[in-house]
């Protein structure tokens, strides 16, 4: 951390400063020049609060120059993580199809869903029991019911399940499940974060709809410091002004992450376009610029789905997505 | 609702849409154009997804011309709801002042704090004892002691108290509270706005940093639908691409909502704009826009501060905040 | 300037580097830390390229400290300018009311429109004469005619006139004129700006929709550097994902302007809500925070108005307007 | 267009509305709904101004059915435009390689890059003459000379040019050159895109920074409308809160384009990111998205650049992608 003081400083102010960052445990490094007094912080600075020291009236500015986040930095773990989920691999040189229904409406769909993605090339199911929906009045998950009905899709299909957890209070509902998903509006639930951290199973972290990139590693770092080394990382559109997608893919963020993490990166194109005919090409970037995985709604009968209904692929759409993907991969040197 | 249809329709997916309309207890009027069909639905159309009806093969666009909130709506519910806290008015022609620390730190903390701000004008105390951080390393709050501090400093001072809650396992701590927070990142947690609308108490419900005008009314719809009426939207500054200030100020948000709802609105401009010296023309903006009071974050020794320092005033800043505030207020005819 | 240096850097970069900071006419002034070497650079770095810089195998990281402006830098001229327009004042102390329609449309129309703003106290007659629209079959302002009309209700009237520049080609054109506008959308054609600075005339520079501070502030500068020394900056909202209002005012510029700048600052409500009926909150809030003046679109039939009708109001509304903010100038402590 | 009206309506604006709709050739279809009157305006609505019809006080609101572009899109022109600079093609089937430098500097230079670019695979050269730059004590290129230097390196190695214009005062000096490109600032430079219209060239449209999809088509209908029929789209970025890279790009413009439009859409990563080491990903992602072409910053010796030597590869490592795109373009069946 670089400390830019103003020239004119209060004396006492600055011993003041010193002495506390002395405290910290921390040396510093000083540098006058014509018009302001420059301090570099050496040590760990990771607690530091950047915003109360740029606070201090003898402070002109601050920058930090180690990134506050550790267990997800690739500087200290440079391999790449890969999660395994049974014979799943997330990260690592592979690429991982998870796909599946918005919402899981009934024992009968979700089963025929999980089947037909999963002879369709899919990996991993997804299905929402628990949804996180705008209005209180829309439908908001079949909840319980709906986590007992993917471990039935599981039981038939023996597809590992990922599915969005909303709140502390339903963790043990979650036990049995194999990847449990932080959605993007939790993203920064420091508490489910922490709680959902101790539970020693993968989880999915999708990016909040205006999250930082450094942001989201910090979030990564909760469920990290919990103890939870297998965090997937799930780029899923971030809100700008834009209006012809829901939400606008940030595919930059994968080579930016793959450069400062070790963990896995998936794309959903599902939530990022917010348009079902718009899945083929965005899934075919995600893996050309290097992204693990994919996450992508599909639906057995998308025009009748209780949600999101605008942005899910019918079963064949799906495995024609995976089929043109695979050609993308093998071009990028990737195994499915 | 509004729904265009494509001129090259499939007749038996339009007749299964009628169906589905007829379903929900809806109405249709039709009106045949040259190269569309376009029908409104008339009735409750609240319940209708948007994105499912225009995932529809046959659909060409959507429009929405209800609001999709009721209780929050002016519409049907034409006076401003005033917020009664003891004596304390929030709504309806008066202006609130709420101040106090960004963290609770202590007992002597917390009550010079009150006392200070009290004298300056304060009609109710803010103060964090869960604290939203980005960094799992950065100090997280006192917590239930937090709690425990800032009724302690009630009982000192009289004045009724605000802080935020981060999760429903701790709602019984806030049982003894006057008026509970939901923050910026809880906006759109679900589980959460459901256990603290069942809670009975006024809530302080601040704006998700990229959420629409109307998703925060639909959050404060959840609140209100669990039976709680005392909502007051906070109005913090959402994200965009300028720096010059941490996040940018909606001012325009306070005529919007002043129409679109009878709730009370309040400013944060310490949050909005993260520098303790844009806090004063800032709470004068406001005041002029329309607000209802502001939540400004006031230290007794800022530079000292554990978190967000940058944006904390001395007392007697805020004294001076409130002196020309008050100007302000008599030019637009508020009360105090 | 601060360039952090990593560790491990190639020495001779590193000598190469400085040398040609030698050759820039700066000094430099070293600290060697624990992972990183800081390096500030001391002289005038308004020259240095940033992001030239930050491209450098050996570089980590580069800020800047110095502000790039500075003409308008209020560090070097800590005095208000005051921008004269016969005996109209725009800057220090004084607030400015501008008004007139969006576009000029007839004779008729326009004398008519200024002598009503007259009356109801503005003090600067606005038109637009040559139009930026976003479709090519859409109205693009009288043009050459339009200037002539503009002149026409000085004339009557006697009110400065300003009006939108759109092409160096037209710069003959706006020799009588008062004061050129130079819009949004050319915040940075830098020829343009180039031209008009030269022209010796005063300038209001309108904020780019997506440009930061210190973007407009450098605009400001290319004019400047050409001899304009009468820069009026005015904010007219910033695009964000908000859609109840058509940009969003980004009011805390006016603070932040107020100190980076010594020029004068004023708001244009209308384009920065794009709906007449929030002109007057964000009319009253600008005076609150601070501007030295408001642009207002009137017109004397706004749903007849040829462009932008939503935003304009009628001459007695106009009135309405300028009685209530001036009630707030009255608390603030400016003159009309 | 549909035009929702308050079931309140003050009956002579009513009248006054459907003659202004009977003035303007449109007809109307009305359906009355219960709480409002729907109508729906048949014929050719690009004409009608949306903001003006929204600002009277019966309408409630109004919404756009058909694009307001029309040269532009697909609907009336379904095969895809194929630009042709002599040899080379742009838009369907085959993918173009643009490169060159940022400015151009020196004859030498710029010879050198382009003979280093054409043996890695570029069909066009790109470099800059006229440097749009943010500040006025910047480089701003070597104007007249570089364009004379541009035409050296194209009779030196053949290829053709493409270069940035900043005013219609310049427009004698492209007359040369084979293609012309309007710059991201410039988009919305109404009088310059008339100017360059008229030109009968080919020319690369870069998205203005803060442009949606659908003011973009409208500029390169301003430029279709004058006369030019070759417009290549050239998505380089968005503004948006991240930071980790310049701008984001938005990957998701590539199929949205493709639908809405028949002109080509190429990419430029260097512009969007901003970093050189990113270029690559991002190129794939482009080619796997469906873009017809990316533009990339080459120079020979990056860290000297002039300017925007952070986005710049050298030589070999623009060849590197090249290879790499090049597997890309087979597995989604594209041409170079």
């Amino acid at each position: 951390m670089i400390i830019v003081l103003k020239k004119d400083r209060d004396e006492s102010q600055y011993k003041h400063l010193l002495e506390w960052i002395k405290s910290l445990g921390l040396k510093t490094d000083i540098s006058e020049g014509e018009n302001s007094l420059v301090m570099g912080l050496v040590g760990d600075t990771s607690r530091v609060d950047i915003d109360l020291v740029r606070s201090l009236d003898i402070v002109e500015d601050v920058k930090r120059i180690q990134e506050p986040f550790k267990m997800a930095n690739r500087k200290f773990h440079p391999e790449d993580t890969v999660v395994k989920i049974g014979d799943v691999e997330i990260g690592g040189g592979t690429f991982a199809y998870i796909a599946g229904p918005c919402s899981v409406e009934s024992e009968a769909q979700i089963i025929e869903v999980a089947a037909a993605v999963k002879a369709a090339g899919a990996k991993i199911l997804r299905g929402g029991a628990f949804k996180p929906r705008t209005s209180p009045y829309a439908f908001q998950g079949l909840r319980d019911e709906g986590i007992r009905l993917l471990l039935r899709a599981k039981e038939e299909t023996g597809l590992p399940i990922v599915t969005e957890i909303m709140s502390e209070v339903h963790i043990d509902l979650f036990r049995d499940l194999d990847i449990v998903q932080i959605g993007a509006r939790d993203m920064q639930n420091f508490e489910l974060l922490k709680a959902v951290g101790k539970m020693g199973k993968p989880v999915v972290l999708k990016r909040g709809i205006a999250a930082t990139v450094q942001e989201w590693l910090m979030s990564a770092e909760y469920l990290m410091s919990e103890g939870c080394h297998d965090v997937i990382l799930c780029e899923r559109g971030i809100r700008t002004y834009e209006t012809s997608t829901r939400n606008t893919l940030d595919i930059s963020a994968v080579p930016v992450l793959k450069e400062l993490t070790h963990l896995p990166v998936i794309v959903d194109p599902s939530h990022a376009s917010g348009v079902a005919r718009y899945v083929k090409p965005l899934s075919k970037a995600a893996a050309a610029a290097g992204a693990d995985g994919v996450m992508i709604e599909v639906h057995n009968d998308p025009p009748r789905a209780l949600c999101d209904g605008a942005q899910s692929l019918r079963p064949e759409q799906f495995r024609d997505v995976v089929t043109e993907v695979n050609e993308v991969l093998k071009a990028v040197g990737k195994r499915v």
